[in-house]
């Protein structure tokens, strides 16, 4: 099978709790993506079994199979492998990345969280096809998070990369142009899809703003 | 390399709190191997990292790589692949067996959790290698234990299996042998064994119980 093509515009990253379950998750990411994002990320946290975790990526797996949009999966390389995603996305306390890309082999795509410069200086460009860069802002859906970097550290940070990134934390409708204008090739967000009482609508206006941004940033 | 040989006698499953952390895990596998130990489970509950998962295992299959005892790691079947373990240990909660015996191939050693007569009807034996029956005693080790099956109640399902079977839970010196002679092919320890005061004594107890046992059923 060919393997999905990387897009980081709008990365959209599944929060169980937010979206109400494994239905929820298959209905939040079958129209979001229906309106334009363009990866998803399955990141279940606490009180999720792993024979969960392999149910709701078999069926996230199925809701994106006739689109061009990926299914990459935090942290459980197994459950990647598993279901066939189209890529693992891990941190800096997870498998290293150099192990995870023997396990996936080089045609999968394999993501990296970066919360800082020494981070970044460590990064082995090989490896990883795309980084994510965070917190920017304040977050309330990842209890674990490193503190926020700001507008101006992302910035900084975005000019260390030899690899596309997606700015997380924190991102919605009033920051977006300003983090796509630091140099980010996309933002990722959790709580500004999941949850929200308009998901279409929610997302149509995000993957508008990044679109002028992009733009923008052209001219 | 030669798949190691499966001997369920003495099976050790390794808590990182009892006995210490990783250096303690890795002591106390050393000195337990040294006195009659036949198998060695990695099972790191919660607070551990993915990375000291990884790096525990690392650290674990150095130490038996030249002994006759298998490595098994919990749940995590990447972390299994990533250090070539021996083998996984799965429960009823995690990537069903069929999965995991299709990521680890025919040549690893797959066990699966029981804790009921259903499960035990519903088992794939063509896909285990052997089962951990449990919990025969309350304990403390498991926070999301079902409930003690009790020596009756494992000597039942003890009838039902079509593989090698460990029992698992609450078993000590006291009540091994009782244990033995329910049908089980081994122990599996983990308090009588963790963090014991004197390892090399506790271990070779518990050997010297399961082996006179052994020898009593045989006559």
């Amino acid at each position: 099978m060919r393997q999905k093509k990387l897009d980081l515009s709008l990365y959209l990253v599944l929060d169980p709790d937010l979206c109400g379950g494994i239905d929820g998750m298959v209905n939040t990411t079958r129209i979001a993506v229906a309106n334009g994002v363009t990866a998803v990320q399955l990141r279940a946290e606490h009180e999720f079994t792993r024979r969960d975790w392999y149910l709701a990526a078999l069926a996230l797996k199925q809701v994106l199979k006739d689109t061009t949009v990926p299914l990459l999966i935090n942290d459980q390389v197994d459950i990647a492998l598993a279901v066939e995603a189209d890529g693992v996305h891990v941190g800096q306390k997870d498998l290293p990345v150099d192990v995870v890309r023997k396990l996936i082999g080089a045609d999968k795509l394999l993501g990296l969280s970066i919360s800082n410069l020494q981070q970044i200086n460590q990064v082995n460009w090989q490896k990883v096809d795309y980084l994510g860069i965070g917190p920017v802002f304040p977050t309330m859906t990842k209890q674990d998070a490193a503190p926020p970097l700001g507008i101006t550290t992302l910035a900084e940070l975005n000019q260390c990369k030899q690899c596309p990134a997606v700015a997380i934390g924190g991102i919605n409708l009033q920051n977006a142009a300003e983090v796509m204008q630091s140099g980010s090739d996309g933002i990722a967000v959790i709580s500004a899809i999941c949850g929200q009482p308009n998901i279409p609508y929610a997302t149509r206006q995000l993957y508008h703003v990044i679109e002028q941004a992009k733009q923008g940033i052209k001219k």
